[in-house]
């Protein structure tokens, strides 16, 4: 029996009619440049839309051509999500904190065709741009576009002068839901990233959630900061979610520093905020220091990693602003859970609720896994591996199936924790090899793998230890080979070719003998346990 | 380039498992009994709807095959929207209220295999069996089973019975979103009532819409109460969002009167309530009456006609309830719009915005078209009929594309009125034949037809003329052949024997000539104003 219902395709260009029609007059992007705000309402970003998928159009861009993005939360950011994917292609948000060798891989694993790049990020872009084999036009926003200069093949652009005097109307193509709309690179645990391919119809339903009461509750009277990159999975699903229901949106370019972050709070109001914990605690920090009114902020959500329970405390006894704690990946959309206490239950009983990762919503199933393959009960106490799946949950990487991570539509996340009867996800371990730092993913492995690679070194291993600025940072267990000599600051040194800056290890021990288990593989469970027991003798590097 | 997202269906499964999983133990469905209620948890309700599965497969239900409910807003009713889409069969809500051929007739048309039907309905559903031609298996929820005589070919089953002993738990199968999960007849504007035929899909994503803040904002921590049937629009998508969520459900069954309403509420504490105004105002006419505590609901929606401002200040002002306008049909899931006033717009300066149809979300494009099928502006001026589409209104009827009501994907509501820029819709007249009493959908066409049928007539108009309970009755103003006599006593007499009991109109005029256009049409417009400016002598039957 056949339905009778429209079978039109969810897409972006749904998204940013709704944005750019009703709500185009009213809600509005704003951006910080550092003392003030310039503002463009969505109607204006509407056209300017039309005007970007008109220009690119020009450079030779059909089809699901990849159109890369080098660029800070800004308007013209926001105006390449609508108008890149609206018009078939497919948005590529670069990465900026990728290490130069991996954003190249990335650029040219994608096989993007033009960039568009902020003309304060041309320092890092001239550098890669040589390496990036199909990208043939880089559009400069902002600043002096000849302030880049062109490899053999490529040619570079104004953004303003190739927007300039092209038509405020585009007649957007009907897509298939399923054909791809954006992509986002993860530095996971292997050597190269991977790519996560969003399609107009995941990205849709996830914008629903988003603005879904029981998920960021996102709604037309809001002010959503988006404090999250728009190259780290989407900015959560903000700019979308933000155009659906007509929110406005306040964008920090390049000030992520908690005192501009103070400020353009203090000025633009928002009513909710997207950042994670190393960010609130900047901001806690500059609060600390010296009080401003950030009193509009009805809900702050946190992710990334684990929000530390006091910064949540802080947030709510401090400054009566709920803080809501979430859990995602690039592969979920992010969107996976959202820890809202259940009904009926208030006060101090809200805690335990309220650290947890939360509840999955009825579009991201999830099951746990042990060892064996066991699926586990949700008996709160069971702890095993967390499998999620669903519509905005990759079931694949770009190019690339990788059987360790996806199998039978699930995706396995790597992190290990026990679900409540009432469905709330507590996470208790880190994916086994990853360590986030600052809300990036740092790959032990890959750490361990670059330290064994100098001479003098016979094993080491790397646990994520906390760190109050970073949530966590490497530490690097050295054993050196008999007979050798190695400090410190030489293998942090030797690391420094090869190792994202950001990624150098500044805790370091050296011990006689690497722990391992019954099978030989290294004990990173004994490590920690020696580590939170004092048992190391860590060195600090500054 | 394909997305790497996963492509699993979404289905009342999806929203199922939800509900009876996480949500199992805490949110519940409340069924009043008169006095008290009764109560069943979701995970309860999950067991239930595998056991109605298991028993519905062995009444030989396959595939497809549409299973009738003849039922109040109840419990077993919530088990049946959950059980029988999920195994794939189709859920055919059938309107008690229908005029028995019409009943007769939506049952025949849809080929329902089995029919569950309340006890309390048995006097009028046993008059309707015999001429169910498709109907195989009745089954008698509560009360006596024995008391539904069978007719030939027709078995008759106890529903408690029936699922005794069956299994807790059932193999639901996937399905594809697009296939038929529910359908509901209209009463529209022509002879026979038209069947919608809703997708998992279509129910999935209208779910999503319920529990948008900016939709009904339904979450985790309400109680709903569904007072608007289950068999009309699906209950507004209450009882799926309320499973998608966690929110708990408060089901009035046949206790539709304002007393037993208010007591049940005084009891049941909902958070929001979806009811027609008619409902309302008796419920307010209650609580003038004699007050009772209502203070839980935060908000109530009302739709289905228009709700009367006075209506909507009177829940603000005396009781601190906002009223929420919506406006819907049948054909569009049936969330069409919700007035939520703009951000920023405060205290007096609602009232415009909210007494209005309010906003269609992203998912719901309109249009307004003139009589020469020319697209007009949202300024707020040009006035045309109400178009819209997308992936949950219908595009057809069953069995009956309709091109005078669907064309290009577009659905022809019927409805004229305006766009603001803004996106607010003012519908400012009803559909041109089609007057709304209760909620329920009188076509003046037919009753025309019907009172021209008498022997004495030459001439019948009717439009609909305000009512204070029914929000609007039929006026049948009538020309008398020459010579002939009759009295509107007798003319509705004589009605009796081919309309509903419900649609029978009350208010009558004779007049000497039809008013008609220079295309010899009835010419509604003029009888309207001869009406408004008290030219006709209207004779008031009680």
């Amino acid at each position: 029996m056949l339905s009778t219902m429209n079978d039109g395709p969810l897409s972006i260009a749904r998204i940013m009619r709704q944005g750019t029609g009703p709500h185009g007059a009213t809600a509005e992007v704003v951006t910080w440049t550092g003392a003030e705000s310039r503002r463009s309402g969505y109607a204006e970003i509407g056209r300017e839309a039309a005007r970007l998928a008109h220009a690119l159009r020009g450079l030779g861009v059909t089809g699901d051509q990849r159109v890369g993005t080098f660029m800070w939360n800004n308007a013209e950011h926001l105006t390449a999500y609508l108008a890149v994917p609206s018009m078939g292609a497919v948005l590529h948000t670069l990465n900026i904190r990728l290490f130069p060798e991996q954003l190249v891989y990335v650029a040219n694993h994608a096989e993007d065709h033009v960039v568009l790049v902020d003309h304060t990020l041309l320092p890092l872009f001239a550098k890669l741009l040589p390496e990036m084999k199909t990208v043939r036009h880089a559009v400069v926003v902002g600043g002096d576009a000849s302030a880049l200069e062109a490899p053999a093949g490529v040619e570079v652009h104004g953004y303003a002068d190739l927007l300039a005097g092209q038509p405020e109307e585009f007649d957007w193509p009907e897509l298939d839901e399923r054909s791809a709309a954006a992509m986002c690179y993860t530095s996971g645990t292997t050597a190269n990233p991977k790519g996560v391919v969003y399609s107009h119809r995941s990205i849709y339903l996830h914008s629903m959630q988003v603005c879904m009461t029981d998920g960021m509750a996102l709604e037309q009277g809001d002010r959503g900061l988006a404090v999250v990159p728009m190259f780290h999975a989407m900015s959560w699903g903000l700019p979308y979610g933000a155009f659906m229901v007509g929110a406005s949106l306040i964008m920090p370019d390049r000030f992520l520093q908690p005192e501009p972050l103070v400020a353009m709070m203090t000025a633009e109001r928002p009513t909710m905020a997207a950042a994670v914990p190393t960010i609130w605690q900047g901001v806690l920090a500059e609060l600390a220091k010296e009080p401003h009114d950030i009193s509009s902020l009805r809900e702050v959500v946190i992710g990334g990693s684990a929000c530390p329970p006091t910064m949540m405390r802080t947030f709510q006894e401090d400054y009566g602003i709920t803080v809501v704690h979430a859990w995602g990946m690039t592969e979920t959309s992010p969107l996976g859970s959202l820890a809202r206490p259940p009904a009926g239950v208030t006060g101090e009983d809200e805690w335990p609720y309220r650290v947890s990762q939360g509840r999955l919503p009825a579009s991201v199933e999830a099951r746990l896994v042990d060892d064996d393959g066991r699926i586990l009960q949700w008996d709160g106490l069971s702890i095993g591996e967390l499998e999620v799946r669903g519509p905005w949950v990759a079931e694949a990487y770009y190019g690339d199936d990788d059987p360790e991570k996806f199998h039978d539509g699930w995706l396995r996340t790597g992190d290990v924790g026990y679900l409540t009867p009432e469905g709330f996800l507590h996470l208790t371990d880190r994916a086994k090899d990853v360590i986030k730092s600052g809300g990036e993913w740092i790959s032990s492995v890959e750490l361990e793998n670059q330290v064994m690679a100098h001479p003098a070194v016979a094993e080491a291993m790397v646990i994520g230890v906390p760190d109050e600025k970073w949530s966590e940072r490497p530490l690097v267990a050295v054993v050196l080979r008999e007979g050798e000599t190695a400090d410190a600051a030489g293998l942090r040194e030797f690391l420094s070719g090869s190792v994202a800056r950001w990624q150098l290890p500044e805790y370091w021990t050296f011990i006689t003998e690497a722990p391992k288990t019954s099978v030989g593989k290294f004990d990173k469970k004994r490590l920690r346990k020696q580590h939170s027991e004092g048992d190391l003798d860590v060195i600090h590097l500054t």
